[in-house]
């Protein structure tokens, strides 16, 4: 399945890079394709914030972080996507393992133009994105027959000397909406989702370390978002806003709801 | 993991039903979660479009087709929903497998609310939603940093008597869009999308049968949409709008370019 292409004339075949969602966290979240690249994986390069009990499962490949939590982005990517058309002349199989998909919010696209330029061949592994992980967890679909039919993903952070992007009116315009990367900006968000025309009474709900054992849910409104999000700063958490969260939110305070298990009720 | 709850005093305990995300139809895109429920389920129910193979896996189950593909919708959401409430009464675990992952576009909401009132306990477990297998296969990431910061998945299907939703405005807002379920109604699509502001000219991807062997790409743009649409009828296929697939598309032509392999380029 994983198999190499002849190369052009007697040259060296060079190896496949795979770009591999890790999915959002929960060992047992993992595809069975990515599982099995791992275990047949040379090398590895992973984001520093991909569960180590992912990483663990190529037992016979280096394991090298990199990626995110690195202050320069610009600089750390074009050295990732250095290593990466270094190491797929050295090895066959080339695993890049990225957080939840790596098509969204992922940056794999910068990989891919590298590897293209280098005429690397690649393949892109799809995992669970996070927000589906926490809808799952919330017990709320995302979307709903006949009154959410649209949502809209959208991350509010942007790199050095880029412009802020249309996110709020984006998201606005949609029925619901799944903020990621966005906990740290909370009262920003906040205001400009308001400012774009969302109602302060619309229902909010946060996902912090969705998948995980130490997962919390918080829910509230567009309104008391700044201080629902400052109870979720002890990791990755999404932001979900729109009508559907109101149900799981009758019971709303500041109080963190504890979500040990993803299990839901049940008499 | 999969562990029941004690009963309320000395009650019959019910089993669990897990809601579960087939992913987008290779078998090797379902979660290692999915596989090992489908493995010891004691039921399975699933999408009629579920890849049979999938299904296999559950080897000591009885498979029960059940939604999609049926006419009579609402009725036979109800009639899921009982079927669910009934089984759960008799077995330990059962599944039911929907195409993609089931909190988007997945109508998992009807079944949770009919399982909540019957008080039997449910998890939902997230999979690989057909987008980013699409995605995946394009090689083309759905956002990309500085210049694609959102994208709105809708759905242009309604169902009896419910009204036209705001499914185009939402799309038009964002930098980029997946459409489920829409290769059908392509034309009203192109109409409703210009109408909402796009541009004529924006690049679209269609994708056909992601991640599957059969699977084909499109290229084109809103205004050729509907011929597009027109060769790819051959199974559930998504249509992607944005400026990000306006480079996969420097040689697009209405000719299908075979996609036979997920794997990208290299020399």
């Amino acid at each position: 399945m994983y198999r190499g292409k002849p190369g052009d004339g007697g040259n060296r075949v060079n190896g496949t890079v795979y770009l591999v969602g890790a999915g959002p966290g929960a060992p047992d979240l993992l595809t069975l394709r990515a599982a099995s690249l791992l275990e047949c994986a040379d090398i590895v390069f992973h984001d520093a914030l991909v569960n180590p009990e992912i990483v663990a499962l190529a037992t016979r490949a280096p394991k090298v972080a990199v990626g995110k939590r690195c202050g320069k982005h610009s600089t750390a990517q074009q050295f990732i996507n250095k290593r990466l058309v270094d190491a797929a002349r050295i090895h066959n199989v080339i695993v890049r393992l990225k957080g939840g998909d790596p098509m969204l919010f992922g940056r794999a696209q910068e990989e891919i133009a590298a590897l293209e330029a280098a005429g690397i061949r690649y393949e892109v592994v799809p995992g669970v994105t996070a927000a589906l992980a926490a809808a799952a967890q919330l017990g709320t679909s995302l979307t709903q027959r006949g009154c959410v039919r649209s949502v809209t993903f959208v991350t509010p952070r942007v790199g050095d000397g880029e412009a802020i992007g249309e996110w709020a009116a984006s998201l606005a315009a949609a029925d619901s909406g799944a903020i990621y990367m966005g906990a740290g900006q909370a009262a920003a968000i906040s205001v400009a989702l308001i400012d774009a025309g969302k109602p302060p009474s619309t229902p909010v709900a946060i996902v912090e370390n969705a998948s995980l054992p130490g997962s919390r849910i918080l829910f509230g409104t567009l309104a008391t978002l700044p201080q629902l999000a400052d109870q979720a700063m002890n990791g990755p958490a999404l932001i979900f806003v729109g009508p559907q969260f109101r149900a799981r939110a009758r019971a709303a305070t500041l109080v963190p709801e504890r979500a040990d298990a993803t299990a839901h009720g049940g008499r």
